[in-house]
C-alpha cells in the first residue's frame, strides 16, 4: 500500500492575498487534500477560506498541533498516512518548522518511512535577511533573547561580538508589546558601527524594512517600533 | 520625482517550472520590468524565457552582478533607479543575497534611499530546514566549511558542540565535487547519536532529503551523495 505524503506548505504572513504570496502548485495541493495539522484552527481556516478550498471546512479534518503537543501525538496525527492519507501541516503564518512547532511533527514522519515534500511560501525571516542588505552568506536565527535585563543586555553583547568575529547575520525577534523595550536595549548596548535593521509585516501593505546604524538609530527621533511581529537583525563589523 | 524600487526576487532552483515556485504576483512585477541586475548572465536569460517575459531578452537590460563586483559598481548599476527606473535583482538559484552575493547591492540601496522590496520565492536553505525536522526554532548558517581537512575537523567539532550547547540547526553548504568527502568526514567526526541531513535538488523532480542519526547512517551500505549542490544540516541533542 501507498502510504501518504506530509505537505509542508507555508501559509500567509497575515495578509488576505494567497496568490501574491503562494505559487499556484502549492494551492493546487492544498484544494486537492481534506487532512490538515495546524498551529491555530482559527487562522488556518480562515487561510482555507481565502485560498479557497473548493469543500466546505467542515468536511474537512483539522487537527490541532502546536507548541504544547506531545511526541505522541505527532505518531497518531501521522497514522492516517500510512493508511495512504495525505496531509498539510499549516502554521499561523508562514513557514511550518521554522520559528514555530511544526518541525517535531516532520522529524516523527521518516520514521514512519512517509514522504515529507516542503513547498514554497512566504518566511519572514527569509524576506527579512534578503531585504536587510546585511551577510546572507553566514547568518543565525536565534528565537527569542532572555527576558530578564541584564540576561538579555549579556546576550546581545555575545551576538554582538560574535557577529564580529564570524561576519555574521544574527536574527531575533521578541513579543510584540516588549519590541520597544527590546530595541531602546540595543540602542544602549551596542557600538556605534553595529547595523540594526528592524523589519514588520513584510508582503503586507503596511511592510517596512529599517536599516540603520545603531549611531545613526540614536540620532533619529521619528522612529516607531510598534507592536507588531517583528524581527531584529543585528551586524556587526 | 519618485524614485524606482528595487526589487529582490527569487529564481527557480534550477528547475523549468516557475509557475510550480513562483507566486503569480511575483511573476507579474518581473514582466513588468525591463532592468535586471544578475549573477549569471545565462541562468537569467533562461529563467526570463521560462517565465515568460513579454519582451524580447534582447529589449531587456541585464547587468552583471557577481562575487567579485564592487561597491562602486554596485552604486553605479542603482543609478537608473534614482531616476525612477525599477529593477530586479536575480540569482543564478533561489534568493538574492541569501548565500549569494546580492546582498552587497541591496545594502547600497538604501543609502540612495530606495526603496528595497523581497519577493516570495524558493531558498534552498529554508526548504531543507522545513523538511529535515531538526529545530527550526534557532539556527545557522555557515556558508563553506575549511577546505584543509584538520580544519574542517575542527569546525566540525566546533559546531557539533555549539548545536548540543545551544539546541541549534547547523547547516552548510560544500562544491558538489567535495561532497562525499565532506559526508565521510561527518560521519567519522561526529558523535553517533548526532543527527545529519543531506538535501538536494528541493522542488526538483530528483529531490530528496535524507535525515538519519550518525550511527545510522554508519550502518547503510546504500548511500550515495552524488555530485549535485547539496545542503547539510547537523543537529546534535
Amino acid at each position: 500500500m501507498t502510504t501518504g505524503t506530509l505537505h509542508v506548505v507555508p501559509v500567509t504572513l497575515g495578509g488576505e492575498d494567497v496568490a501574491a504570496v503562494l505559487p499556484q502548485s502549492a494551492r493546487e495541493i492544498l484544494t486537492g487534500l481534506d487532512y490538515f495539522i495546524v498551529e491555530n484552527e482559527k487562522t488556518a481556516r480562515h487561510f482555507l477560506k481565502l485560498l479557497p478550498h473548493p469543500k466546505a471546512i467542515r468536511e474537512l479534518t483539522l487537527e490541532l498541533f502546536d507548541k504544547d503537543s506531545s511526541p505522541e501525538r505527532a505518531r497518531s496525527l501521522l497514522q492516517p498516512l500510512l493508511s495512504g492519507r495525505s496531509a498539510a501541516v499549516l502554521s499561523e503564518a508562514g513557514c511550518p518548522a521554522i520559528a514555530d512547532p511544526g518541525a517535531r511533527l516532520v522529524e516523527a514522519a521518516p520514521r514512519a518511512r512517509l514522504r515529507v515534500t516542503p513547498l514554497v511560501g512566504p518566511s519572514a525571516l527569509l524576506l527579512d535577511l534578503m531585504s536587510s542588505g546585511f551577510n546572507g552568506q553566514r547568518f543565525a536565527f536565534h528565537g527569542y533573547l532572555p527576558v530578564k535585563a541584564q540576561d538579555c543586555k549579556n546576550e546581545i553583547a555575545k551576538l554582538e561580538r560574535e557577529s564580529r568575529e564570524r561576519d555574521m547575520t544574527q536574527l531575533f525577534i521578541e513579543t510584540p508589546y516588549r519590541n520597544e523595550a527590546l530595541f531602546n536595549t540595543l540602542l544602549e548596548c551596542c557600538q556605534p558601527n553595529t547595523r540594526l535593521c528592524v523589519a514588520a509585516d513584510l508582503t503586507l501593505p503596511d511592510e517596512s524594512v529599517q536599516s540603520a546604524s545603531i549611531s545613526d538609530w540614536r540620532q533619529r527621533s521619528d522612529v516607531v517600533i510598534g507592536r507588531r511581529p517583528a524581527v531584529f537583525l543585528l551586524y556587526a563589523r
